[in-house]
């Protein structure tokens, strides 16, 4: 992506200047004690420079961007984080966490974490409800947590979160109930069960700075519909993800954050009210969806 | 700069996970219908995620990024704008200025505009002084403006501006006067000169998490010594460039913001006290210096 060196118009004598320039500026940072931390600048400077000469970046674009930064810059506070949002909608949240979780054979892929974990969800048994008075359609989630050897793990732990029908974590209301979120273990088999909510798709913040970005590009601040789960066990790489709802139309618009893999998309199987449940409850007039979601870790090394 | 691609370690399962999450970042803005903004959110995240590819971004790195950010948001203010002396210290406000000022046959080159410009300072008339009081050892300076082609330019205004002998330019004093700037225009002969102050280094403001960069990188904040000149002609394009002086040890040491090019170097001749001044000023027992900055104007359409 260095176009700037090979676009038309651009005299060499200019190149020169440019070039001189941007090895200058890497050449500043030679004398950082931090190596990482000197790969790091040396890099994104690079990087940076590539960019304003790629798109010949005009003055009045540039003063633009000081101002939308510095919007973003103001918006942000102890509650909102304007900086993460503009990562996840540019990608970059997505790209470290896929940086950070190389594919590892037929592991289980990773995806964002999101601003909506608390670490102290409650414990439900196997087959126990996480949603604690959520509204939403009920759902049956089932699976299995295993090794990439098919080996079955037992006593893997399973955190699951998710928002309610009107697309609002318990972290989101007003009365500081903790709600639709919890963990669980695996059993002696490795396999898991409970009931969730099916869930919906909602927007992520967009009366800020970002969201204006968004309008401004045609792009939807829509999240396509996701439960998340973070699963650990000893010796295997922590797995954080989600499970996306086939036929969600966000599939087809796109994740605000870039968050869907295929791997990850499941169908949510949708059932007839009076139809019987894996484990007998009772649901009255009310449908109901069942899902599989099998799960294998990669090492902790991989 | 695509080392993700040849980085060795990186299975190719990884880097088509990595480029399909690039390819779906970039897709996501074709709908954008400013034609120029989709251009520059394309390559943006194109660079942003070759960056984050290249250097494979930690998810603890990528947090203190986040958290820099949001530092440099919240020193931001009406009077410190934190973003703009990021933007000058990666070396990226210098290169929005070599691109949009191209080299031009032997025009004189461009270079920061800088901060402390106001539109309002005095005129004074040819050989005047421009310090009005500010402290500093007196500098004579003169030059001709011409076109690329020699001929002298006649009433061609010339801004200038520059800080004292304590590194302080006019607006960072208490007391509101306005000193070390003024206006003037050149002779039928296309010739200027003025009393101006021998430039002296001093720091851009460095408390802010702009200057704890700079110290972790090991970089000095201190600008090197310049006096501004904004020049303006019809048919001309403007120039925006500073002089700076032969000898000022932060020549060496690297200008914080890479303002300095190699044919704005001047030698500001330092002359005892009791040697005769061009005009016939009275200097008493002050040394002072001379300098000649012989400014070439391009087409305003180059």
């Amino acid at each position: 992506m260095t176009q700037a060196t090979t676009q038309t118009g651009i005299s060499a004598a200019q190149q020169e200047v440019e070039e001189e320039l941007v090895e200058r500026v890497v050449a500043s940072f030679d004398n950082c004690e931090n190596p990482r931390l000197k790969q790091i600048m040396q890099s994104l400077t690079t990087h940076l420079h590539d960019f304003i000469r790629d798109v010949r970046l005009t003055e009045e674009e540039w003063n633009k961007a000081i101002d939308f930064l510095t919007a973003v810059g103001h918006i942000t506070d102890d509650k909102r984080q304007e900086f993460v949002l503009l990562s996840d909608t540019l990608g970059a949240s997505m790209q470290t966490i896929a940086v950070n979780n190389q594919a590892y054979e037929d592991a289980t892929e990773a995806t964002v974490f999101g601003p909506f974990f608390l670490d102290d969800a409650p414990e439900v048994a196997l087959g126990g409800d996480i949603s604690f008075g959520a509204e939403g359609q009920p759902a049956w989630i089932e699976g299995t947590v295993t090794d990439t050897d098919g080996q079955p793990i037992a006593g893997a732990r399973i955190e699951v979160w998710e928002c309610d029908e009107d697309g609002l974590y318990d972290v989101q209301y007003d009365d500081g109930r903790m709600s639709a979120r919890a963990h669980l273990f695996t059993d002696e088999n490795g396999t898991y069960r409970f009931w969730g909510l099916t869930p919906v798709p909602y927007p992520i913040p967009h009366d800020g700075p970002v969201g204006k970005m968004l309008e401004a590009v045609g792009r939807s601040p829509v999240r396509a519909a996701h439960l998340h789960f973070m699963v650990t066990a000893p010796e295997k790489r922590t797995l954080v993800t989600h499970i996306f709802v086939e036929g969600d139309p966000q599939l087809e618009i796109g994740d605000s954050v870039f968050g869907v893999k295929d791997s990850l998309i499941k169908t949510f199987a949708q059932q007839p009210a009076g139809t019987p449940t894996p484990d007998g409850r009772e649901l009255g007039e009310q449908d109901w969806a069942k899902t599989r979601f099998d799960i294998v870790l990669a090492p902790a090394q991989a």
